[in-house]
């Protein structure tokens, strides 16, 4: 599990988190236990210096985050460079937290869905899991 | 590198044959050197009952599926299912086979350029590589 990236942080500029924040859909890519790619599409919006996702229950991509914190979130973006699209590439480390999931389901519905979206629907949630990415490169086609 | 999956295949069906088609954007990850996922986005079709990508230059993506052929292959596509937007995933092991890059590239830039698209400009190409992903695993909100 030798990781040179996991000692260094690449903070993200504010292009970048325009379009961590810009509601479009991130493809999150964590490792399975075999050590082979499990991708899955979320909601996604930036938490302080973090990319945040969350989910009201446990899912592999968690579990996979646990055992391994190394993961790639890659999102499409406005606007083109060299003629082609832009987007975003972010690969960190992934720390799960629990609690929060709900508030911050509903904080990115308002982006995902719409300002009148109330979601996930219903009262007393499970607390539920965060997980948050600390950026150790940026890539991609874009201003950033 | 034990990898169950690696002995079966999952055909894909056709609304995933369909979604791999679309014109839309793929994120296609590889497995780094050290195990990490690298993820990039690239125009994809159906080669037969295979996604397969094209490049002119040996990229990391390239010398990643030589070393490790365990890919993930996400796409947006069109429509709902329970309320939330449809996207394919497709896992696979990836071969990368030389030649005819430029032949594919150009097919794919009439569905992502439009009709009239000439892709790659000019003449004399080198034969560059191909990338042909055999599913073992078909996974996403949608029909598939």
């Amino acid at each position: 599990m030798t990781d040179p990236d996991l000692d260094r942080s690449a903070a993200l500029g504010p292009e970048a988190r325009a379009a961590v924040d810009g509601g479009r859909l991130g493809h999150l890519t964590t490792l399975n236990a075999d050590g082979s790619p499990q991708t899955t599409i979320i909601w996604v919006g930036m938490d302080g210096d973090r990319p945040a996702i969350a989910s009201l229950a446990d899912r592999a991509k968690l579990r996979n985050a646990r055992r391994d914190p190394r993961v790639s979130l890659s999102i499409e973006a406005e606007g083109t460079t060299h003629g082609l699209p832009n987007y975003l590439v972010v690969e960190g480390r992934a720390e799960v937290v629990e609690g929060g999931a709900a508030e911050w389901l509903q904080t990115l519905a308002h982006r995902y869905i719409g300002p009148d979206a109330v979601f996930p629907p219903g009262e007393n949630h499970a607390p539920g899991y965060r997980l948050l990415i600390t950026p150790t490169r940026v890539r991609g086609n874009g201003p950033w």
